[in-house]
């Protein structure tokens, strides 16, 4: 593997780096790939939680954000995106309602459900009439959502208990499970929507928005009746997106930038990146927390929170001091960890960007 | 296993939960056991990132504090700290050497050295005659630190670059290598050390400061020629910790607060803690991500970013809004992915402390 862009001398590891133009590219062509096809653009900005992420994002076209929790939508709310999707079925009690209710008078809000019992708790915290859910399907992640044929009866209660229904949705999650998953995970998306759509149907009642989405599946689910796609990853990628075929080399936009500390103990390097800035995400099919495009697709093998080992047999190691970068597994977690990007262009520092959504977990 | 201590209500989840009677019954055992021994204690910050907490260990009688990163040691200073010792083999280059320089004017300094390449960056920033450098052993870990019996030889190499040499140290990681490890590990440490101080006495050096430190080993290695001690996780303990025999259950001082969202799934249930808030660190001698003592200690077996799956057979799910807690694998982690400590008592919310240097990874 290969990424084609150059560190500047002046960044301090750990650091996270993006290059601009991988970045705006990455945007740019999913944003053209979805326009061709008639579907609207919802990224998920938990990849990012950058508000100069996000406002590239809707230059370039996208239908509003896609957040995971009520403080990221709090976050970009804030910063003046008016169409947010919580794609997550938030148990909306404690502060959680009221700061619901704020945010409803802020910006278009809609929310995910799987459940009576989150739309009762909705509709106790003075939901109703202020926002619009969409009932989440399980189309094979397994994670949340109601088995497809159930929507319908989800979408009526919900609907009976004076909720605004505003479509359905899913992540085809199971698009991780292995490396040849993304293909069949994006035909469940489009099959098992189409069987909640029609559960609705019956009804009478039309699905309105129907939502997929996953950087591996988005293409391949981008078709009716599918009309909204929610990737995230695709605007960094990362070893994970890789290894799934989602992405090519010279569309990595992001790296850990590192610095070879320790090669005191033999057949191997340490760099002063660990769990605490690669995160500890590894799927199953993948070894180690990252790969070191200068060393070749070096592994880093195991890891404590501010120490990442490599091991390099009896090759030569690197001087103490060499810096270079990291690819992580999953990018998403190693944003969530960093207080600011490093915008490179060439070799250049070009500009820092704060993580806005940093944190804002609840 | 059981956590004795309420969560008040007025929590919104997920959220980083700390019980303050067992946090100051954890900093004032290891305090009087390290009294008892001679050891000096130099806990490690690194796990609680707390200034509220480091306050704490400094009035029990902690001799000075342990830092991983020149960002942690600012944070520290800038609190009033004033003796710090970074364990770990700093590249000092770029404008690290310059913070280093800065801090060494506002605390006492230690630092981690483990090669000659190291402690020439050292000296070319400027740092000579400002800190003082311990060596780094390797006692069996194999993470960092030169071979015990070269330990002397580097000391001499490192004094002749015009450093002063402070002291010899180690961590003894392969304390959790496996449940029965700590014991060997802690063996090693003493054991190890005593080479390496032996080696700089056969070339005229005083060892100075000894130190050796973990939780799992602390109590083991608490013997001459260790005179000091660096255990971190202690403050809150963790799943790992009780698995290690280093702590009882009403030790257990912090937990991640969560809520049920999703029970559609059959078999499981679904929490908001996901990898953003429990970490996904995991010892291969444990399975899953961390444990529900409400739920009789079940299991979160996966995660994603913000999703834990809870399989729970079939057994009826609690109720979508039900509030629990989960006793995270790794804590140190855990305490980095949230801004604030929320402090109770007895089922009430006292305080909220800041994370003050969470990230702080440069």
């Amino acid at each position: 593997m290969q990424v084609d862009w150059l560190l500047p001398e002046s960044v301090s590891t750990p650091a996270l780096v993006v290059d601009h133009g991988a970045l705006v590219a990455n945007v740019a062509t999913m944003a053209s790939r979805m326009r061709e096809r008639g579907i609207a653009l919802r990224p998920h900005a938990k990849t990012h939680k950058s508000l100069d992420v996000a406002a590239l994002q809707r230059a370039h076209g996208a239908a509003g954000l896609t957040v995971a929790t009520v403080g990221e939508a709090e976050v970009f709310a804030a910063g003046g995106h008016d169409d947010l999707f919580i794609a997550y079925p938030v148990a909306a009690q404690r502060d959680k309602a009221e700061r619901l209710v704020r945010l409803s008078g802020e910006t278009r809000l809609s929310l995910g459900v799987d459940s009576v019992q989150g739309a009762e708790l909705l509709v106790a915290g003075g939901l109703g009439g202020r926002i619009s859910v969409l009932v989440e399907v399980d189309t094979g992640g397994h994670r949340t959502g109601v088995p497809p044929g159930d929507a319908g009866r989800l979408a009526e209660a919900v609907s009976d208990l004076g909720l605004e229904v505003g479509g359905i949705f899913t992540h085809g999650g199971h698009g991780y499970w292995s490396v040849d998953a993304p293909g069949g995970a994006a035909r469940d998306e489009v099959e098992r929507l189409a069987v909640a759509a029609e559960s609705l149907a019956v009804r009478g009642m039309s699905a309105g928005r129907v939502s997929a989405g996953s950087t591996p599946t988005a293409l391949g689910s981008a078709s009716a009746p599918v009309n909204e796609e929610r990737p995230g990853t695709y605007v960094f990628n990362d070893r994970q997106q890789l290894q799934l075929g989602a992405a090519e080399p010279a569309q990595v936009a992001l790296a850990v930038a590192a610095t070879v500390v320790s090669t005191a103990v033999a057949g191997q390097m340490v760099i002063d990146a660990g769990s605490k800035s690669l995160g500890s995400d590894r799927p199953p099919w993948l070894e180690g927390f990252g790969i070191i495009p200068e060393l070749g697709g070096a592994v880093v093998t195991s890891m404590s929170e501010c120490h990442g080992i490599v091991a390099i047999g009896d090759r030569t190691p690197p001087a103490v001091g060499t810096m270079l970068r990291v690819v992580p597994n999953h990018v998403c977690p190693v944003v969530n960890l960093f207080d600011e990007i490093v915008l490179v262009d060439g070799g250049r520092l070009v500009d820092r960007w704060p993580v806005s959504a940093r944190g804002h977990l609840s």
